[in-house]
This record gives structure tokens, C-alpha cells and sequence, in this order.
């Protein structure tokens, strides 16, 4: 059914996905047409300053400052600025002319979200942004579309390619910290604030994304417990490996039953870096791929994998929502929108229910595991696995190191638990307390 | 947007999918009606005998023998009876009737596809089939939509769960193919008639239907090159888990450049099994899961994985089909249709491109090696890597296995170099010749 409508398409932005966008939409023009119906004609690129070097050659006529001009008439705006503003204001106006819009804009959707779908919903609209979780990863259609007939339970999973760069060499290679991420940083695969990264908020704006999607809450990044990767150390990784676990920077959504003592059920949406065991999938994600694992309550377990960032791979996830909304354009009818919204709580990190690996420093002498293990069967926690070893004693009194690996708990009571670990006399230090996922 | 509508939903067919979506669709309505916008009223269920046990327990009232009474007047028909007769004039008649089609149906979809897709487009109505694929695993939809924009260079992946349950377990338990083929038959793994499995029937119906979909091309089974896993052994499997491989049956599809001899544009769709480094994402696809690997011009890699079977599993790809009909209905204008299609030509096997792992029986003497290198060389073969290892000789003349691997060859070249060495004298027999895959 080709209709030889030509739709106007106008791009905001020409950084590293911008400009492969454009590439596309010019290069694969008899192709696009074919598959979206509609020819599909680049009509302008709004950019900050003409003259900027670019990945790509772009045709200079294409080029403008004027956004605002070049958004009215358009059918499809393209937002790939990032940034909260001008680019909000610029989606509103394209919403508001009767545009769809495509965006990769994660900090966005993430702080905005709720205003700009309400935008879409009222003008019946759509806005696409499958380029903002996990680059050329199809992730918002399946939870979108595909599981739309189901009811998600979890989603875990690896959203953040530099960080799991980071941690890959360190595990692999057995890098220190510092060194990986100034390896990553070489490579480019650090933004240039690179906090966004290594503190985990790149991951907990997706998070929030994927949470709203799954479990049709919103979820904005204030929702979002978030911890990031700068406490790991090569120490903690050994410990991991020792006991058959890979520490992964992971993004959990989750839902949370309700409780017997009054807990409503709820969300969990956080960020950190956890033990995952050697044979899960996700322990096998190398490099700066990312992969989501999706729980649900009939399909079971799905994952989804590939490359998590670069401007080529993150276009080619546009441009199929370019396809898309061409088609939408051509067979006319109001947009879906977002799905109408649960109004599911999100539940603080205490009320979150998993297992833990606890690292301590103790004194070496008899009675200490008897004294911890008392702590922790008074806290309601239990040990699975512990592991002591001897460190070094340079001629002070010997200490060891204890390793405990602890069924699953309440975050609540294994906070508590590890507060009194803390203060008992035969506890030098705690070193660290991670959380194990995906068991 | 929620509109009060209600959606006459009708089921045909209650095997272990059908009877699961009649839950889902019963037991969900409420969160189902949120989703999709409208009420979800499953109007009817069509099965040959009411009497019979189901998985499910379903109201009686609900169960009917006639089929196309029950479409008349139905807005979304989900067919889940299999087989071509009765299913495919049912689907006829329901896009004529003005419904919007859902179907897992691949034996339906691998044959007479092309002319369902004409008669939905003739009307404006959609044909949703992601169940017909790989269970519950999203693949149709993002080969349609997320890739929409994108260039698929090639698709790889297993398929069939239960060969690859049997192979699975003969590569890690050392299992005879015999003894695994029982066990997955006890567990329930194979069809009723196992052929569909073993013989690669089932999975080169899926890779019609990806080839289809990735290349815009009308891919029947009749252009698939198909060899089923009956001749896999544990000789085959040691000597590739030897030179660190893992034998899987794949599907593969495949775009093939034009050659400077006259050669167009074609693609290759073909299952076998083949060769799969230890290291590649698809070895570790254990038991009855299902996994496709994606190449695309821009995308790169992605990967998809979960069940592939399974009645309830099934059924969420079923359900996420139908909440998307749903929506398409309410918000009005006609179907998108299957993308227009490029004409390109399905290649003979002759014509693919990759590399092999060839086992020979030979003569244990002085020469042999130097005779074999050179009727590889004189075939445009290269081997890449040799393993000779001697045969107890019982007594008799002295034997070898030599075991090569071969670089990349046109498998024209390759298949007349092997009926040389067939030829040759001082080759015995020509033990097996495999494909390696995803290198």
C-alpha cells in the first residue's frame, strides 16, 4: 500500500547520532520510502553552529540555526540535541503543530516524561524514543508491544557501556579501577562529565524509562535509588570471582508483592553495582555491550542484547522509529500514546528482598565467628556461604578477613544487621556489602 | 485515551497456546482493557471436540464446533489451530469479514503467506503472527519495526528447541544422539512426529518466515535449504568441541552481494547444522531455548533470546500481538501491511560463502598429507587448521582421522573438492563435512 505522499522530516541536532541520521536519510532514501510508504525528505538540520566539525558530511543548504522554523510543516521532528532545554520546549512545539516526534533524549524522559506524553496523549501525537534505553537494543517496543499481553515481574539488567567496560577489565584483566577508566576514557567511551557514567545516573535515567514502560508507572529519576561504580575496588572483585559471582553495574525494576504487615504492592527502580553468578547470561556481557533481561509472568525469561551506545548503532534504533511513525502518518488515526498509567508506588531500597555478599575485617582469635553469627541470626539474617581468610598481620594483632555470602533478606533488616556488625568489638571494619542479583 | 469500546475477540483453536491466551484473556481482562483501550470480550472458542481434556479449565459455554460463525461480526480472530485446512479459510474469511488477524501458524505463514498477506492488505486489516517464530521471544516485531530503517546483513539462530535440547545434551553430557532424542521425547520436547524436529522442518519454516520479514522478499519453505541433525554424531560433536566448537542446528539468512561473474543481489536461507565458536553468545543457548543473532548495516549485533516453546509462554507472544490489534482498532485507519516487498532472489547452497570443518578417513602413510593439501589447494580450498590422529588398526592397514578446518571457501568450490578427496586413493571415506557459522 504505498501512498507517494512525500512526509516533511525535520532533524534537531547533528552530534554523533544526529549526523548518522541524516546520513541515512539521505543514502537510504529509495529504501525508506519503500518500507515506510512514504517518501521521507530530510528538510532541514537545526544545529548550534553551522561551521562545527561533524562526523559526517552534511550537506551545508540542509543546515540551519532556526529550529523553530524548521519544526513548523514538519510531520516527524527528530530531537538529538540531549539536554533538558531547548530541546523540551522544541518537542512541545512540534507536539503542538501535530508532528510526531522520534528522541533519544534519556534525561528528558527521564525528569520530563509525564509532561511531554500528556503533550503527545492531548494532540494525539506520538512520541518514539526506543534510541534513549540501550542504543541499537530493541527494548521500549518488545515491553511496549510485545509484552503487552503479559505482566512483567523484573527487569535487570546492563544499560551503561562504559561502566560495564570498566568493571570488564577489571574482572578480566585484573585492572585497578583508575587505570580501566582512564582506558575507557582514551577510547571515548566516557561521556564528558564522566560522573554521568561511573556514578550511575546515565543508567538510572534509563532505568526510570524502562521502569514507567514495564510496569506503566511513572517513574521519573528522582524515583531511582542510585549507586555507582567508584566504591569497586579489585578487592571486591576477587572476593566476587572467589565465590563464582561477576560484579556488574545492573538497572533492576522490579515489582514488589504486597506485604501481610500493610506494604501496598510497589515498585523497586535502582541502580548499583551487584554480584551476578558467572552462569548467567548477563555475566557474559563483555565490553561496552549492554543487555536487558526481562522477566515475565508467561514468557518467562527474555533477553536482549547488543550494542548499548555509538552514534551508527544508536541511529539505526531512530530510524526505525522514523519508519514507524511514517507509517502511522500514512495510515492515519490518532496516535496510541503511552499505555494508560498504574499508579504503583515506588518503594524505598529498604524494602527491597535479595541476598548479599558482606566483606569484614576482623580480629583473628577465637570466639569471632560465633559473636558475628549471633549478630547476624539476631538481625534475621542468615549466612549461606562464609569464607575467612588470614591477612597479613606486619606485626600488628592478626586480623582476617571474612567473606559471607548471606541468604536472602530484607534490605531493612540486613542494613540494621550490618549497622551492628559495625559496632561489635571483634569487627575492625566493614569492608563492603553487596547486593547479589539475578538468583 | 481509553475508549469504552468492546472488542469481540475470537478464539480458534485450544491446544496448549490457545488454551492459555483463553485464560490470559479471562483471568486479565481488567489490566488487558488498560492496555489495549477497550474491553477484550473473548466472544467464543473453536474446537473439534468439546469433550476433550484442555490444560485449562474453560467455560463450556464459551466452546463451540463452528468456527465461522464464530468470526462473523468478530474484530480480532486469533488462530491457533496449525495446519493449513481448515486454518487458512478461516484466516480468509475473518480478514474478509473486516478483522484484524493473530496467528502463531507457522507451517500456514511458511507456505501460503504471500497470499495472506495480499488478501489483509486487499482489506486494510493486519496479520500479527510473533508466536509463529520463536515462542515468546520478540523477533517479528523488531524485525518490522525496530529495524524498519536499518539494512539486515544476516540473521543466525536456533530455532527449534528440542534439537537443540538433544544436542545440548550430547555436547555437555556426552549423551548418544539416540539416548537424548528419547529423553527429549519423554520430557514432551518433540512433535508428534519428531521429523518436524529432527528433520529441521519446523525451524526452516521460521527461517522462511525471518527471511521474509529481514529482506523484504517472499520467502516460502521451498527456497530453504534445509538439512536436519539425524546424521550428527558423537565423533562430529568431539571433533568440533576439539577445535572449539559447539555443533547447533541454525537457520540462517543471509544477504548475498553481487559477484563480478553475473552473480545479482540474492539471499540464502538454509538450516543445518553447523560449527559455533565456544565463544560466540549463541554456544551458550543450553536446553530447549531459542536465541536469534542479527546482523544490520548499522544496528551491528543484537541478540535475542528466551523460550521458544511452550504453551503459556507462547501465549504472551500471542497476547502481545492481539493488544496491539486492539489498539490499531480503536485508533482507526487501515492496517499497515506487511512492508512492500523487494524482489530478491533466493541464491542456491552452492553459491553461499563459509568456512567448513571436513573429517577424513585415511591411509596412515608417508605422503598422504601432502596428497590431500593438494587436491584442497587445487580446489581454491585453504585449510586453516589440520588434526591427524590414529585409528586403532584392529590388525589392519594403518588408519588415520585427520580433521580440517578449512578458511572461508564458496561452497560450489568446496563440495567439488570433497567429491575429489571422496575419489582420492588414499582417502578411506569422507567422514563428515560441516559448515562453520557466525566467525
Amino acid at each position: 500500500m504505498i501512498d507517494h505522499r512525500t512526509l516533511r522530516v525535520a532533524l534537531l541536532g547533528a552530534g554523533s547520532v544526529g549526523s548518522q541520521v541524516a546520513r541515512l536519510l539521505l543514502e537510504h532514501a529509495d529504501e525508506l520510502e519503500e518500507r515506510a510508504g512514504a517518501r521521507l525528505e530530510l528538510a532541514g538540520i537545526a544545529v548550534r553552529n553551522i561551521d562545527a566539525q561533524r562526523d559526517v558530511d552534511l550537506p551545508r543548504e540542509l543546515l540551519t540555526t532556526d529550529a523553530s522554523e524548521l519544526i513548523v510543516g514538519s510531520d516527524i521532528v527528530i530531537e538529538l540535541m540531549g539536554g533538558i532545554e531547548p530541546a523540551k520546549s522544541y518537542i512541545l512545539e512540534a507536539l503542538n503543530s501535530g508532528a510526531d516526534v522520534v528522541t533519544g533524549n534519556k534525561a528528558l524522559l527521564a525528569t520530563h516524561g509525564a509532561e511531554i506524553f500528556d503533550a503527545a496523549d492531548q494532540v494525539g501525537a506520538s512520541v518514539s524514543y526506543e534510541a534513549a534505553v540501550a542504543g541499537a537494543i530493541p527494548i521500549v517496543r518488545p515491553l511496549k508491544d510485545s509484552l503487552a499481553g503479559d505482566r512483567v515481574k523484573r527487569i535487570f539488567g546492563i544499560v551503561n557501556g562504559s561502566t560495564n567496560y570498566i568493571l570488564d577489565r577489571m574482572d578480566r584483566d585484573g585492572l585497578p579501577a583508575d587505570e580501566a577508566a582512564q582506558i575507557a576514557s582514551d577510547l571515548g567511551f566516557l561521556e564528558a562529565d564522566p560522573t554521568l557514567d561511573v556514578e550511575g545516573y546515565d543508567a538510572a535515567q534509563k532505568a526510570a524509562i524502562i521502569a514507567s514502560l514495564a510496569f506503566h508507572t511513572r517513574v521519573s529519576i528522582d524515583d531511582v535509588h542510585r549507586e555507582g561504580i567508584t566504591g569497586v575496588t579489585a578487592e571486591m572483585i576477587e572476593s566476587a570471582s572467589r565465590a563464582g559471582y561477576v560484579i556488574k553495574l545492573l538497572a533492576v525494576c522490579e515489582r514488589l508483592d504486597a506485604t501481610g504487615d500493610g506494604h501496598e504492592e510497589s515498585i523497586s527502580v535502582r541502580v548499583y553495582p551487584a554480584l551476578i553468578s558467572r552462569e548467567h547470561p548477563l555475566a557474559s556481557v563483555h565490553g561496552g555491550n549492554n543487555a536487558v533481561f526481562v522477566e515475565a509472568e508467561a514468557a518467562g525469561s527474555l533477553m536482549f542484547y547488543g550494542a548499548g551506545a555509538g552514534g551508527i548503532e544508536t541511529a539505526s534504533a531512530v530510524m526505525g522509529d522514523v519508519v514507524s511513525a511514517a507509517r502511522r502518518h500514512i495510515a492515519g488515526g490518532v496516535g496510541v500514546g503511552e499505555s494508560p498509567r498504574g499508579q504503583l508506588p515506588v518503594a524505598p531500597i529498604g524494602r527491597i528482598i535479595t541476598s548479599y555478599q558482606i566483606r569484614l575485617e576482623v580480629s583473628d582469635e577465637p570466639g569471632v565467628l560465633e559473636a558475628i553469627a549471633s549478630i547476624l541470626t539476631e538481625g534475621g539474617v542468615s549466612a549461606a556461604a562464609v569464607e575467612q581468610t588470614a591477612i597479613p598481620s606486619d606485626g600488628q594483632a592478626a586480623r582476617a578477613q571474612l567473606v559471607i555470602g548471606t541468604h536472602r533478606a530484607r534490605e531493612e533488616a540486613l542494613a540494621a544487621t550490618v549497622e551492628r556488625l559495625a559496632a561489635s568489638d571483634v569487627v575492625i571494619r566493614v569492608a563492603s556489602v553487596l547486593r547479589v542479583e539475578g538468583e
